[in-house]
């Protein structure tokens, strides 16, 4: 399988280092965010740019017939996302596979097959602790943070706590950026503490973490308990199960199953190396 | 989807149960080990019987053109009997997935999907606190024991210690018993205690549980830690999973998948009731 990266950040470094630690694929090309892709030749291309931006990346490769591979985050999209790129896909004999990532991603995975074991019950997905994308990029927004780590604690149940810490701009109080930072839609639902640091580049972390609970009944059967723990570096973590995804996708293009597909539609033989019964006799 | 259960053993009652609950899903009939199976007409039949029977019984059913599914569990002779039961399968328009309980089964889903996120690493499999089946039969075919209870402890890292509970039958001494069951082949290689007592029937138990633990680099990254834990009614959570690979089977059906397939060949998503959209919408 002959595979291109997309991107150069610290998802696009980490798949570099996956990619090469397999022997089933063949890293052929890494690109920057605004090279020209119009020569791009490859069977599948990892996207490890912004979630924003997937979409109109994912559109010109696979309209190049090239299978993709994201780690699209925004939950809500998914579906529609796939409906887009699903024609597109089996217009040009291509595979999609959409939010490989670890939550929307792996996580997902693991969420249906507790469903099937319990079909009736709670599922509590509790994140961290660990750094929050999304809630690092808010901080950093407000006037007056020159820079800024916002942490996702678990609070149990599937609620989360925040800690943030953030480094002042000149001519700024804390008290002044905190209540704005508490204002902020994305950490006024949640109990949020906010920390003044001297350097947030020398508290900065790529670990992070999940615990997936479900209780519930199997038939009639109640008190079925599942439990699922992760302790991981994130980057690494993504790239890595991107990269499997990416050998999914080429199988799947050898069987013709051409289509955009999100992580619970894939068999988890497809995401491993080596061949059928190989993988049956070892992890049967 | 209209399914059949053949058996009505622990396993197969939980499967009624389990069938109920699954709108669906409609139980079109139960049949007894030794029933004529000549007249079933069904999409499905779950085969909740013994082990060394399931060969023969999937054979005659997908003859038949009905799919099946089983808990067949000698790990070791799982691929030969998918071998065998593929060309019968696609000659016969069915589908049959074999050894789907939860180990063979979704444990062997969860070990895929930790080697897709952490392909260089060592995972151990730890059953227990629960009763073992091959245990205890291989206790009560012990001379002088009138019943037995072999119940697994995890003793950490995969390996187990055994404790196991007889009843005695009489003109036979505690010593003589003990030294026979501990020179078994089954227990000759695990520490073992064995406990005398009154009533086995009154501490025998249903439930049991895993502990399923992968610590290891995904790409050059190292101490990337995965666990998953369950604890469960046995019986009840294996119907429940065969239920579950019912509906794969019969979906695999409906898109012309003909074949015979292990558990980590199929997608999560076609184990779960509903439709595409609201699944993925759920579960992504």
């Amino acid at each position: 399988m002959r595979l291109v990266i997309i991107g150069t950040g610290n998802i696009g470094r980490a798949a570099v280092e996956a990619a090469k630690k397999a022997s089933d694929i063949e890293l052929v090309g890494v690109y920057h965010h605004n090279d020209d892709l119009s020569e791009v030749d490859a069977d599948v291309a990892l996207l490890c740019l912004p979630t924003r931006e997937i979409p109109t990346f994912a559109q010109k490769m696979l309209k190049m017939g090239i299978s993709t591979v994201d780690s699209f985050d925004i939950h809500g999209q998914i579906y529609d996302l796939r409906e887009d790129l699903m024609w597109i896909a089996k217009q040009h004999k291509a595979v999609s596979i959409l939010s490989a990532g670890w939550d929307p991603g792996s996580d997902s995975m693991v969420r249906a097959l507790f469903s099937a074991l319990v079909p009736n019950g709670d599922t509590y997905t509790n994140f961290g602790p660990g750094r929050s994308m999304g809630h690092t990029v808010a901080a950093k927004a407000i006037p007056g943070v020159k820079d800024a780590l916002s942490m996702t604690l678990p609070a149990g149940k599937g609620k989360h706590d925040r800690h943030v810490y953030i480094e002042l701009e000149d001519g700024y109080t804390f008290q002044e950026v905190k209540a704005a930072i508490l204002r902020d839609d994305y950490f006024a639902h949640d109990k949020t503490e906010i920390e003044q640091v001297e350097s947030v580049a020398a508290i900065n972390t790529t670990a992070h973490g999940v615990h997936i609970e479900r209780n519930g009944l199997s038939g009639v059967t109640p008190n079925q308990q599942l439990d699922f723990t992760m302790r991981i570096d994130n980057p690494a973590l993504t790239a890595q199960f991107m990269v499997c995804c990416a050998r999914a996708a080429y199988r799947m293009m050898g069987r013709e199953q051409y289509g955009a597909f999100t992580t619970i539609e894939l068999a988890p033989i497809d995401l491993l190396e080596g061949n059928d019964e190989e993988l049956i006799r070892a992890f049967i």
